[in-house]
C-alpha cells in the first residue's frame, strides 16, 4: 500500500477496534492501530484472572502479534487523549496522528456515579491492573483473617460484597463463593474459609436486571445454591474502610468490589456529536458521529438504540459495528455513500460458578450445566490464539477436577490493605 | 501435636525453608513458617517470566498449599524485621513470635556494591515483582524504538545490557537475544527487531566464572552464536539514564539489567554472628549461628566453607542445609548434641537459550543440546505442583516448536519508563 492511500485510524484494540482493522486488511487503505496497551484483552474472562483461575497471558494477546501478517496495518502503543475533528488529527499524550478516516473504538471504564472517592474502597473490573489488585485484595484477606484475633474484625476480612448484579458481579460473586467452599476450605489453621460470607448487592429488583425474568430467577437460585446473600432493591449509600452503608444497615466488609456502573471513555466528550447520560455517542444510524461524517464510534463507546431499546454494551455488538464501520469507511473511501447498521442480536450468556450459568439466546432460555457448557465453548472459541485456547482448556478443566485455583498469587505490596484507616 | 510441644519458627518459604519444615512433619514440635510473601518461588525460572516465557503462577506456588497437609505446621504471611536472640522472639512488622528454635532462611537480594542509585535504571531479578519490571522494560524498548525517529534515540531503546555474567545474567541475555532474533521479528514496521544489540557485562576474565573454564568457554561459544556481545573484565563505573560507562567507553542503552552482586537479607546482622563480605551468617560447622546455638541459618543466608571455597547460594545447597538444620532442631528438642553438616556437591547447569546449557557434574562436563535436555529435566522436576510441570513442559515445548514468547503482555504504566530523564 503506498504512502498516499488514505489512512484509516482506529483508536482502541478492543473486540470493536480489531473487527474493524481486519475488516481492513485488503481495502485500498493505510491502517493504524493505536492502544495504550499492547494487548488484546479478552475483558469476559477478566473476573477469572481476578479469582485466580487463569493468569493475564491466557486472555491478552500482544495486538502487534494479532496484525503481524496484516501488511497494511501498524500499531503504535500510545495514549490518545482527544480528537481535533475539525483538523482531522488524534491527539496522543506525546504528539498527533492525521487520519482521513477515524474509527473510534475506546470503550468504557467504570463509573461510581460521582462518588470518586468510593474507587480507593471498591476497586472495578476492567483491566489486568484491576484484576491483578483485585485478586491480591480477595487473597490477602483470608491471610489477614488467619492472624485476626479479634472476631469482629475478623469477620470484617472475611465478608466480601460485589456491588452490582449485571453478568461480571454475579460471575464474580460466583467465583469467590467458589474459593471459599472449596480451594482454601483446607488451607488455614485458625479459620475456616468456608465461613466466608460472599454477599451480592443489586439496586433493580432481580439479579441479571438485562436478561429475561426467568433467567434471573434461575441464577438467583444458582447462587442461593452457591451460599451467596442476594440483596436486590438495595443501593450502597456509603462505601469506606468500615464496607457498605445501605439502607437497610451497614455490611462490615473489608473487601469490597464494583461492578455496578459503566461510563464511556472519556475521549467521547472531543467528538463533539451528542452525548447520553453515560456519556456515549449517540451515534447516527451508519454509526458516525453526528455533525463528523469521517468519524465513526463503535462498541462501548457508542449508544446506538433498535428496537425502543439500546444494544450496545457487549461484545458482539463491538464486533459486529466494527465490521460495519469499516465497510463504510471503505465506502467512504471509493465516495460512496454509508450504509445504516443493523445489530443481529445472538443473545446473552453469564456463568454463575462451577458448572452452572444461564443462556438468552432469544425464544431459547436454559440454565444449569448446559447453558454452562455452551458458555464454556463460545468463550473458549473467542479467545484469540490458539495456544492460550489449550491453556484456558486446561486450567478449566484442571480446576474443574481438583477444585483448585492455580493461581493464587499475591503480588505487589499488602501492607496497604492492613493500613488501612 | 498439643500446645505444649516446643514452638520451631521457619523464616523464609523458599527452597531451604519448606525443606527444613517438610523434614520436620513427623517431628515432635510446633511449627510456623513465616514469610513476606504468600508463595513459594522457583527463582531459578524467574528469568523466563522476565522474558515473558512462562507465567507467574508457574514458577510459583502457594506455601499454604504445599504445607495444607501438615498438620503440625502453620503459616503466617508477614515480615520480620528482626530477631532477638536473647528474648527468643522473631520480631515482625506488627508483632512478634517466640521460638525455642529458629531456623533462618530469608535468603538473599541484589547487592549494587554500594551504588544503590543503579538499582532505578539497572533493577535486578529476585522476585516475581522484578520479574515483571523486566518484562515490561524489554517490551516496552521495542515499542518505544518503533515511535522513534531519532536513529540514535532508537539505537538506545534497541540496545539491552546485562551486567553481571553468572548463571542469572548468561540465562537473561540468551532469552533476550531469542527475543530479538525470533519471537519478534516479524511484529514491527519501523525498526528491525534482529538489529537490537545485547551485551553481557562481566568483571572476571570469562562467562559464568564458578564453573570450569571448559564450560566457560563453550558458554562464551554458544553466546556468541546468538549474536551476544560479551565483554569480560570490565566493570560497571557508572549507570544512569543514558547507559552503562566502562573504562572501555560509553554504552547508549535504555535497557540494563543488574544480574552482578548478591548480599544476604538484612535480617542476618540481627542474630548477632560473624558476617562475611556479602552479609552472610558465618555459621559453625552444624549450621548455627555462633553464639546462638538455638538459632539455624540455612540457604542464601549462610556462609559455609568445604573444600576452602564457599559452596552456598545455590538450591541444592538450601534444601540439603534445610534438611540438616531440621535434624539438628530435633535433637536439640530431645537434649542430643547437634551433628555438623556435609555439602554433598550434585554440580551446577546453566543455560544460555534455545537448546543451549552448560553442565557441571564433577568429573562430567558437558554442553550443548544434551546439557539443554538435562537442565530442562531437573528444572521441570523441582517445580512445585504436578500442574505447573504439565503447564511448563507444555509452553517450553510450544516456544521450541513456535519461536513465540507467550506471555508478552506489559503491565503497569509505563509513562515513566518514556520520561526518563
Amino acid at each position: 500500500m503506498g504512502q498516499d492511500a488514505p489512512h484509516v485510524v482506529i483508536l482502541g484494540a478492543g473486540f470493536g477496534g480489531l473487527a474493524a482493522a481486519r475488516a481492513l486488511a485488503r481495502a485500498p487503505v493505510r491502517v493504524t492501530v493505536i492502544d495504550r496497551k499492547n494487548h488484546h484483552l479478552f475483558q469476559a474472562l477478566l473476573y477469572q484472572v481476578a479469582t485466580a483461575g487463569l493468569n493475564p497471558s491466557e486472555i491478552a494477546y500482544p495486538i502487534r502479534r494479532i496484525l503481524r501478517r496484516q501488511k497494511n496495518a501498524r500499531v503504535l502503543l500510545a495514549e490518545a487523549t482527544g480528537v481535533d475533528v475539525a483538523a482531522k488529527k488524534v491527539l496522543l499524550t506525546d504528539g498527533e496522528v492525521p487520519y482521513d478516516q477515524l474509527i473510534v473504538a475506546t470503550g468504557a471504564t467504570h463509573s461510581y456515579f460521582g462518588k470518586d472517592e468510593w474507587a480507593r474502597y471498591a476497586p472495578g473490573l476492567k483491566s489486568l491492573e484491576d484484576a491483578l489488585e483485585i485478586r491480591r485484595r480477595v487473597f490477602y484477606a483470608y491471610e489477614a483473617a488467619e492472624r485476626e484475633p479479634d472476631p469482629v474484625a475478623r469477620r470484617a476480612w472475611l465478608t466480601f460484597v460485589v456491588v452490582g448484579a449485571g453478568p461480571t458481579g454475579v460471575e464474580l460473586v460466583g467465583a469467590l463463593a467458589e474459593i471459599a467452599r472449596f480451594a482454601l476450605s483446607r488451607d488455614f489453621r485458625e479459620i475456616d474459609p468456608r465461613s466466608a460470607k460472599v454477599v451480592l448487592l443489586e439496586g433493580a429488583d432481580r439479579v441479571l436486571p438485562t436478561f429475561p425474568p426467568d433467567l434471573s430467577e434461575k441464577a438467583a437460585r444458582q447462587l442461593a445454591a452457591l451460599g451467596v446473600e442476594v440483596r436486590t432493591r438495595t443501593l450502597a449509600q456509603r462505601i469506606d474502610s468500615r464496607g457498605v452503608a445501605t439502607a437497610g444497615g451497614e455490611i462490615l466488609a473489608r473487601t469490597v468490589l464494583w461492578a455496578a456502573g459503566v461510563a464511556a471513555s472519556p475521549l467521547a466528550r472531543s467528538l463533539g456529536g451528542p452525548l447520553d447520560r453515560a456519556g456515549r455517542v449517540r451515534v447516527a444510524p451508519d454509526l458516525t458521529v453526528p455533525g463528523a461524517p469521517d468519524v465513526h464510534a463503535i462498541g462501548d463507546i457508542a449508544a446506538f438504540e433498535q428496537g425502543g431499546r439500546n444494544v450496545s454494551g457487549i461484545a458482539p455488538f463491538a464486533i459486529q459495528s466494527g465490521r460495519h464501520a469499516a465497510a463504510n469507511v471503505v465506502r467512504r473511501v471509493r465516495g460512496k455513500p454509508t450504509l445504516p447498521f443493523r445489530y443481529d442480536d445472538q443473545g446473552a450468556l453469564a456463568t454463575i460458578g462451577r458448572a452452572a450459568a444461564v443462556a438468552d439466546l432469544g425464544r431459547f432460555h436454559f440454565s444449569g450445566f448446559f447453558a454452562w457448557i455452551v458458555w464454556l465453548l463460545v468463550h473458549i472459541y473467542k479467545i484469540i490464539g490458539f495456544r492460550n485456547r489449550l491453556l484456558v482448556m486446561m486450567q478449566w478443566a484442571w480446576s474443574y477436577v481438583t477444585y483448585e485455583r492455580g493461581a493464587r498469587l499475591i503480588t505487589g505490596d499488602a501492607r496497604d490493605l492492613e493500613k488501612r484507616p
